[in-house]
């Protein structure tokens, strides 16, 4: 049987957790796959550190080189995420003729272009399973299960600590900071939640399932991105009132030329299996011309998880080794020019909440400026004040312009009668 | 580029959209993934209907022959469905060194193991992606995805008619054969719905998924099989006020020594996913050690999903054609020795039903019948008579075995208070 030499870079949480799974089923994977992979070297700034798992002294190295330049290693594993490094290591690797495999979604969504490319001409394979989704095989589903689809849309939960702070707010009625000070003390969040909670790590992951859905390179930085900082809990309140949930959504969809893309808290109504998504989970719901709606669900993140895709990424390299043939082409690898709609010129519902005074003709004005602005309401409700000096009023519109949402929000929110900015939160359905 | 030739055997509904996929999207794929599949047989016993896809009529063929015995072709595909003769076909273009695709889960069900042991031995792959779940890629997620997961448990919504008339039955109050009757005028149950709603075909998917899942070669004969024929709306009411929905589902899991494999109506709670899961969409439940739980749904029937999964699989046999590489192993065949738990030993909850006169002394006899076999009860409402003569009681009980629960509900049948056979249903959380 062929034994497929696996290096490892980076041997934090996820490291040990691969290199456990890769000891502990060694055996299992041989008999389910007919190839032998072994963990020759483990590549860390730190290799005195205690880990959970077990491995012997002479496959630890701070050497980088000894994983990119050894020869037996058929196989590099980056686990070091961020950017540098990691590209280094990647392009290195790939240089050295050695196939990779990468949970770094931030990377592939600024790099993927470029690294997919280099693979490409060396007849290499880059697996990326664990970037989106955890331990979800939405990645293997897109680029093999859909490959005779034409992907109409997708929509992703795919950060796991936004949506956990939003099912706490729904589920117990606290506000962002509340929830998020509970999803710091269950490990959930980082000390500095920025990456998950402003809606960036969901715009890289959006990056790559453009690109898998839609052909389209678009890098993070062109992604309209809006986190969940701005949600209140009376939103969350309200939404419930008219049949939705809030969640944060990465959405893609087929737009008349390139493909539209956003990230941003959305609406969503509750009866839709999205809604049903509730604590750290992810899941990715994808609509296809041929296979129809479909959903994934599961684990976002975390060591086992993750592990998971990383060591089916890694068999699925190995299997390749093993069979001595070409590497087929795997999907395209997006046109770097795809056109990504402008966020002004998207359509959609919105959910408008407005604080103002409670005096007669307040409705009328408001009203008439959206009116004035092409936005037509489909339903209004008057909240009873509860800060005695302003009232809320909660709309829902038909399908808009988002130039022209802004223009209109823009001028209620100068108007005297308005005492706090206006607040939108865009709906889909 | 490389061109793959396809030969198609079975040009209905299925054949169909397979060949308008296939043909539609040619340079589609010829992009995707680098492979040129053209369709370069069709055989059916009829070749002059009118098919909605056009193909030459040099294309079409009533002799087998020519598809199965045609040097150019490399995949031959199976949509006869059934077993004869599918089975010759399949067996015979795998002796002519074809690789081979099919969906028909009756076959792969029954003779899979020696369908598979010949594929492997002449290096050949069988794809059959569509045999479970039309379009959703659950075949693809548990050879590759999860292959380095010790899956835990399996549920399978996968019978699409089933879900279909029990959702109605759920959401408009309606008897099963009023349910039945709208499922068939809307083309989702055939005239003779026997194996949909009696359980048949969700077992033969079952039997898939525990070769998959588990590794485990168990003839479908060996499978408890329990339809929805028996469920009444007065169930699915008195389920719901216990915060359950009723489905009929397929389970697997990991027993002490080899599985646990059953199809059967189960209260599964409101709250969990599964549950959301309507109409005709079917959805998968997986459990493994290291990814947690996931879910896959989508449409589980039809043309468009089921060319979807079929074209899926055509493509990944032609990137191997195209690759020139030995066949890498796909899955253990699975024990043929594979021990099923006896379902006399099962440990389940229970919703029962009893008809009882309405008199004192009656709740008394039967949680003492209960009680004497080992069956703890967790709960009992006694509702209000509908016909004056019986009273319903409905009790949950605790984990009890089933030959426990069979003796209890034989003897209780039996007592002169019991005016009909009690109705069991059993319940998973």
């Amino acid at each position: 049987m062929k034994k497929i030499n696996v290096g490892i870079v980076g041997f934090g949480t996820i490291g040990a957790g691969v290199v456990q799974a890769l000891k502990s089923r060694r055996a299992l994977l041989k008999e389910k796959c007919g190839v032998d992979i072994a963990v020759s070297m483990i590549c860390d700034k730190d290799i005195k550190a205690k880990r959970p798992v077990r491995v012997s002294k002479n496959t630890l190295t701070r050497s980088i080189g000894k994983v990119l330049y050894d020869p037996s290693i058929d196989i590099v594993v980056e686990l070091v995420g961020g950017i540098h490094p990691a590209k280094d290591i990647v392009i290195e690797a790939l240089r050295s003729g050695k196939h990779v495999v990468t949970a770094n979604k931030a990377l592939l969504s600024e790099y993927g272009y470029d690294i997919f490319s280099l693979a490409g001409e060396l007849g290499l394979g880059v697996g990326f399973e664990a970037s989106v989704g955890g331990g979800v095989p939405i990645i293997r589903a897109l680029k093999e299960g859909f490959v005779a689809d034409k992907i109409e849309v997708i929509y992703g939960i795919i950060n796991g600590t936004s949506n956990f702070i939003l099912s706490k707010m729904a589920e117990e009625g606290m506000g962002f900071d509340e929830a998020l000070k509970i999803a710091q003390s269950k490990g959930y969040a980082e000390r500095d939640p920025k990456l998950d909670v402003g809606g960036g790590d969901s715009c890289h992951k959006l990056a790559i399932l453009a690109l898998l859905g839609f052909g389209a390179a678009i890098k993070p930085s062109e992604i309209y991105t809006e986190g969940i900082t701005g949600i209140e809990a009376c939103d969350v309140t309200y939404a419930r009132e008219l049949g939705y949930s809030i969640k944060l959504l990465a959405i893609a969809k087929r737009a008349d030329k390139g493909v539209e893309l956003r990230v941003h808290p959305t609406l969503i109504p509750e009866a839709h299996l999205l809604s049903s998504v509730k604590g750290v989970y992810n899941a990715i719901f994808v609509d296809g011309d041929l296979v129809g709606p479909n959903l994934f669900y599961g684990q976002g993140a975390g060591a086992k998880p993750t592990s998971s895709a990383v060591v089916s990424d890694i068999v699925t390299l190995a299997k390749h080794v093993a069979s001595e043939g070409k590497l087929p082409k795997d999907f395209p690898l997006g046109a770097k020019d795809a056109r990504i709609k402008k966020m002004d010129d998207i359509m959609t519902r919105y959910y408008v909440r407005f604080s103002t005074i409670d005096k007669p003709g307040v409705l009328a004005r408001i009203s008439g400026i959206l009116g004035k602005n092409n936005i037509s309401i489909s339903s209004v409700t008057q909240k009873a004040s509860r800060a005695a000096s302003a009232v809320p009023i909660i709309m829902m519109t038909h399908e808009a312009r988002e130039r022209d949402m802004a223009k209109a929000l823009k001028e209620i929110g100068k108007l005297s009668i308005t005492k706090k900015k206006p607040v939108r939160i865009r709906v889909e359905s």
